[in-house]
């Protein structure tokens, strides 16, 4: 961290600066330019005292110059995290995993016929809500616990894993004791009970990118986890949200390259909710994939029109059948694998 | 809502439109132009199916006519809510109140000693966190129940009423213990189990709208509340996040007057989140005094340059004083009242 | 267009509505809801009458039902848009060209070497800019009518057309004498004078989206060069502005299904602009040509850390040559040709 | 600037950096830390120099020290600039002028009818715009020099001074002789040759902040314009683009304190671009003069529901001369005057 003096700081200012340094473990580096003095402080997690020096009226402002993250980082792990799921699917290697299924589920009947069917197109993992965050009190909010049942039977009738998102800490057992994976969606990236909760189990998790959160900030929620010792993390962008209201939100594709650089943990892609609206959904799976998706959220609904939450951005069972087709060349052209 | 149909749309279609419209229980209008159609349902709550038409395949889009939420619209109730914290303190009347405080409680002598300065430069709530949501895990979290303690313990000696925040479900009962206020901060504006758990008793609610969140997902959040039977919630703005990166937010005054019109909910403005730095926070509560505020949230601290969180924002005693005698003028050339 | 009326407005204030609508040579269709009333004016370009209404006091607000552009819709051109730039370039076809130079042309020598380099990896269109759009007054502002001269010898000589950025009215002519297609940049998106200007002559276009540039509004200003007579349009999405600032700009690849689907424009994207940290443009120029893109733009330069301008996002020529060859077997995947 | 290597950068590496340094005339300092090795280079524009040491391959990241913008920064020029327009008028003083007027020039009676009730109310500049940027082709695009000869007569008559948009570089010629202002328009924030072009001449320039130039940037194209030899310079905020879709544009209120700090130059305020609904421009105003306005913008149209432009954010004559009333004790409260 850099530390920049305001101009006309007094010696004994820059002495305190200097001084604080010191007092917190580092050694102090001042450069002094004609109008101007900065003060190094470099070292482990010294961005962590930003606000110290911000406070000091002498300061006119900090630069960070290391990552305020480390267990996350690929400084910390050079190699990539692969996940295991189960003895057959490993997150981060060359196959790339398909998570689809409806937004919400809404009967034991629709889980199985939506798990065949996606089953059938290539999906390995089977994904349905139980608790449903809805930003108005009135829509449907899930079936909750019987709702977890029903995916945990779809999973054993068809031998696939399973993932479902717990909304509050009391959710965090029964999700780990239903479903193999656990989401926490993007409201709930800085909530961070639930965070530490997660990373108190030994269940999997996808972390959601929240629609106004940045990638640094991302690698600190996931840090809250892996503090807590579980370090099978899947980080999901989902969308953010700009000034473009076409689209539902903006996936920002260009993050993928980023997080692959700072970190080793396994990035999954939801074109589903990432831009919102159905005859786009597919097009944008491609470049999921182009870009370097570890895996894909999908949303599939045998009759969206009925759907109880999120229709419009849900596939046809014939759509996704076709997509999974077309995604697999895509693939190959970037050294990976989808059917097999 | 206005349900336009994709140009080409069949007869058939028109007609499917119409008939789920009559199933629902409304009455469709249907408008025809040289080269398009657009279907009218109006009628209270129509606006929740709009995911069941945008989910069919000869929709095009639909158009929003109504608002999504009701308790908390000026629809529902014309005349402004007024909450009383307690005998002497109604807020959303004439009289604007502050909160002041500083971020993290962190020990007895420093709140009681905090809360003294402010008291006497004429606030009238104590404000301080004992639950701290800190995007990094390595951060200080807050005293727990031991801050709460804390704060009772200086709102009894000063006869002040106070606030903190609840993080979590469990917390809600705990802050309703000790405190007069509840805050949900800008993370937990759409951790919907909370929002349902403060809807539930019946301390008042200050709700801060998250960095990412629109004007109408606000109104929604606090329905979340008002729909569990509390109706003594307080909006607070408190900066949104865009690409202007020399502000740590950019507090949005616009949703101000457009809130005041859209509901009846009194409105209250943190100036110390919402642009972050020390120097800018008393012009930006001058902005904010002018444009309506019915209470202000401001981070005072003895000495910010120690403080364990939030120290870069947080105002020096003789700041805080300076400024609040700034702020009475503004507030009488408004028609309000603020030191008395 | 749906116009509708603040609750409680009085029959006087309806009839007002409505008779404008006639005024205007629309017919109006009345709704009336339990709370509510909105009046529909459906027909061709009833949306640029939005403003006439939303100044009338008793209108709550308008709602677009309909496009505000005409000549640069799918409605009025249902086929692709094919721009022959000379007898062996078309752009909008199976094939996918890449425009590949140096960010700006700094003297003969570079200009030709750096186009042997792009043409020999697969480039089919030269770049480089001679009047340079830079945000601080002391930077490099290109070699103006002299570069233009060095850019189109390196196009004889390499049998190759060339694009170069217009700026003002004036350079328009010089441009296109010199050059084969003339770009207009992002700042300039909204240079009405400037988009006429390339409107009255004949070269091609390419027509930067800005960085605060709704997808509505970039086919406005295409629409601005339609309507003056010249149709061979190029759009081009090179980054928009958001929170995040881990990456220049975030190029917005949700806008590519969705513009094409509004437009029968072909749409090219720069991703060396896009996200603009050389290590990455080349995952992301995958992603482009996943998602759809008729062409790509990228900054290449044999020495970027000598370059003028934009030397961090200029790819080497091996890395230029490698992500050519890895592009090629996307561009296969999605059904088009990019080697040939 | 401070140069971060990345991690595991090589000796050879390190010296390069440091030998580019000196080559550019600056003294490198080298920090090294456990892990991570940073280059200082401190001195006058270093700060230019970003990008030389970006391109190079070891440079994981620079961070800006010192400030890329010199004319325009308080460190050249402490005292605020004063801007005398005539004899009567300043702008930076004491007093707050407000400029007030149609948005378009539609006719010589309506400009002259105009200017006599914003008058009569206490404006003392007239606006009104002679070519109009708007974003649809089809839609008026002002009156063009006849509308400039009617602005000056009604500035004649009424004894007052003029502003009007200038879009070319050959309207600023017509603007310089009709008017006493000249407003660059947010679109064409970095029109750099329109930015030079007003540098040359001697009226004070009105330079707006586009949709998404961030302060930064503002500054740079002030720069553009002092390093040209005109220092008369007002910088104008009228809202910014974010996710918030309920205001036309969301008004940037933090930037006055950041940029009264960082520049000396006169902040004026445009509530009525800002927020954009006519009922809400008035309690804008308020906050505007509260935070530290030199100067307003408003639109005021005598029949907004037959304007030809922007008549939703227009006030009535009534409402604008209550407004001026109720900012006047508003001014006095932060020091200023507005009503004389």
């Amino acid at each position: 961290m850099m530390v920049t003096l305001r101009k006309g700081a007094k010696k004994k200012e820059i002495e305190a600066v200097s001084e604080k340094i010191k007092a917190l473990g580092y050694k102090p580096y001042v450069l002094k330019g004609k109008d101007i003095i900065t003060v190094g402080m470099i070292g482990e997690c010294a961005e962590k005292y930003k606000e110290v020096f911000e406070s000091m009226d002498a300061v006119e402002h900090t630069s960070e110059i290391q990552k305020p993250y480390k267990l996350a980082s690929r400084e910390f792990k050079k190699e990539n995290t692969i996940i295991k799921v189960n003895k057959n699917i490993e997150i981060g290697s060359k196959r790339i995993h398909v998570m689809a299924g409806p937004c919400a589920i809404e009967s034991e009947d629709l889980m199985i016929r939506t798990a065949e069917i996606v089953k059938d197109a290539g999906a390995t993992i089977i994904r349905g809500g139980a608790f449903k965050p809805r930003s108005s009190p009135y829509a449907f909010q899930g079936l909750g616990e019987k709702g977890l049942k029903y995916i945990k039977e779809s999973g054993k009738k068809l031998c696939m894993p399973t993932i479902s998102e717990a909304m509050t800490v009391e959710q965090v057992g029964l999700l780990s004791k239903y479903c193999d994976i656990i989401q926490i969606g993007a409201r709930n990236i800085q909530n961070y009970y639930l965070l530490k909760a997660v990373g108190k189990q030994k269940k999997p998790v996808l972390l959601k990118r929240g629609m106004a959160t940045t990638i640094k900030e991302l690698l600190l929620s996931a840090e809250y986890i892996l503090s807590q010792g579980n370090s099978n993390i899947m980080l999901c962008e989902r969308g953010i949200r700009t000034f473009e209201d076409s689209t539902r939100f903006t996936m920002d594709l260009n993050a993928i390259p980023v997080l692959k650089k700072l970190t080793h943990l396994p990035i999954i892609l939801d074109p589903s909710h990432g831009i919102g609206i159905r005859e786009h959904v597919g097009t944008m799976a491609k470049a999921c994939i182009a870009v370097g998706a570890d895996g894909l959220v999908i949303e599939v609904h045998p009759r969206p029109e009925e759907a109880l939450s999120d229709g419009p951005q849900s596939l046809l069972p014939d759509q996704f059948k076709t997509l999974m087709e077309e995604l697999d060349p895509i693939a190959k052209a970037v050294g990976r694998e989808l059917l097999v």
